[in-house]
């Protein structure tokens, strides 16, 4: 439209604008029309920092499953502990946990599952607010729960959203509590290492070996493809523990070192019929969990 | 891979890439398996400059038939003449055309068919040359044709490519000769208008209406869709000839707008069942050409 006086009104359920020598009726519904807007029951309140919402919500969300087959895996666990949000996301190839510290733990212990495209929003919303010029207590989502609904209050912007119904698999029991081979890592290495050796993956399988050979200080990444030929690379590596091996889909390695933010990661395998963990070096609160490719 | 000396040697069919911890084998086939060049007898050729030619290219291909099955519209028409050379491409709905001085006309009279992939081949390539870093002679492309293949030659790169056989349509037969109604438009304002209009206009048809009201020294743009509403605009226009109107896909009507390098356009028009004719204002070098949508 021209670059001056825009007259906007109603008339006969239409809405008028006219702009010098534009004109224009856009076709409207009437206001009783408009979907209510459920109320939320202000019982269960949770606070957290925004920023750490932030960065936990995008460290899982990338691993929710996209399958129609299993709708409780299409959601990020949000389970409220006294003190603290535990966010889980898997499609049962892979898993990525995150700890958060609750600002408040006046609500009481709770699980529920929200819709990855709950998270995405929540995440656009929470990029979209500005942290420097808010003040302490605006640098917070406040968290309502209630039996089937979940509000998300950020900044004076109301994100409200069904909850996925159906019950979060068990999935603590498949995490492995003790580990036989345990090394330490440079991320970025690590990363430009496994994508060299992607080239050279099995499409459709996108399998690369990982070799720990006790005592030698060094993981072997190998890869081998009948038609485009084969690759390796010798990561210098701090190794603790047996001689090791395990295949992974390289895709699901890649999910999960984007995903971490530190400079050195940790991994862990028993087997290789065994779910592997990464972990960033020294923090506790994040971990994720590849099951290998059986041979 | 690492920032560093990389070796590089063929062994057993394979190329080896080593580079500190890196070492790939890359399978390979005999050069004996690699497909032949075809030879091009060089007796037909024509030179354009480059620039003239890119730009001629760019204001047709787009207008080429992406449907299969009428082959001989999938490619622009070359028609080679006497010291100049007309580009064509049409899809039945609308054509483009333009002219192009040839800088020696040394080869015959001849129409060739050149597919729309290797013209936006050729673009990418004269895009990628230099022009100021080129003596005057090597800003031409030279064009050889045979039989059945055309070769590109420009900057030392040489692109050859089959042409499409078949028989071009006579299009020259539908362009009018007269017109009822000339009117001459601001391009850009035209533009605007109709991108406000395509708003409301009927998914799938995509039709806006284009009215000449006789001695007015307007065109009234207008749309309308039972569900979004309608949308009038009034454009200033210098009117001649009799009272008409047309209805045109707005996606047609913008391709050839955005390909008309010129401030103020000519539009030309008969009745609603014949095709409308866009000009530059000034240049005789190039039109575009849309059937009407037939009320």
């Amino acid at each position: 439209m021209p670059n001056n006086k825009v007259d906007i009104y109603k008339k006969e359920g239409q809405l008028m604008v006219k702009c010098e020598n534009y004109k224009t009726a856009i076709k409207g519904q009437e206001a009783d029309e408009y979907p209510l807007i459920p109320t939320i029951d202000k019982k269960n309140s949770y606070q957290v920092k925004t920023e750490d919402l932030r960065q936990a919500l995008a460290q899982v969300v990338f691993a929710v499953s996209t399958s129609e087959s299993r709708i409780e895996l299409s959601g990020v666990l949000f389970h409220f502990q006294p003190e603290r949000l535990v966010l889980a996301a898997t499609d049962s190839y892979r898993l990525a946990e995150k700890d958060v510290k609750l600002k408040s733990g006046q609500g009481e212990e709770k699980k529920i599952i929200v819709p990855a495209k709950t998270v995405q929003e929540l995440l656009r919303i929470i990029s979209s607010v500005r942290a420097e010029e808010m003040t302490e207590e605006e640098r917070e989502v406040r968290i309502f729960v209630t039996e089937n609904q979940v509000m998300f209050s950020v900044d004076g912007i109301e994100l409200i959203s069904r909850l996925i119904e159906g019950q979060y698999p068990e999935y603590k029991q498949i995490i492995p509590q003790q580990s036989e081979t345990v090394c330490y890592l440079e991320r970025v290495e690590l990363i430009r290492a496994v994508k060299a050796a992607s080239i050279f993956s099995k499409s459709g399988i996108n399998d690369i070996n990982l070799d720990f050979p006790a005592g030698k200080n060094l993981v072997v990444i190998t890869s081998a493809s009948s038609q485009a030929g084969e690759n390796v690379v010798e990561l210098a590596a701090e190794m603790k523990g047996k001689d090791n091996g395990i295949v992974l889909n390289y895709k699901y390695l890649l999910d999960g070192l984007n995903n971490i933010d530190s400079e050195r990661i940790k991994l862990e395998t028993i087997n290789c019929n065994t779910p592997c963990i990464l972990r960033p070096e020294k923090a506790s609160d994040y971990l994720y969990i590849i099951m290998p490719i059986k041979q």
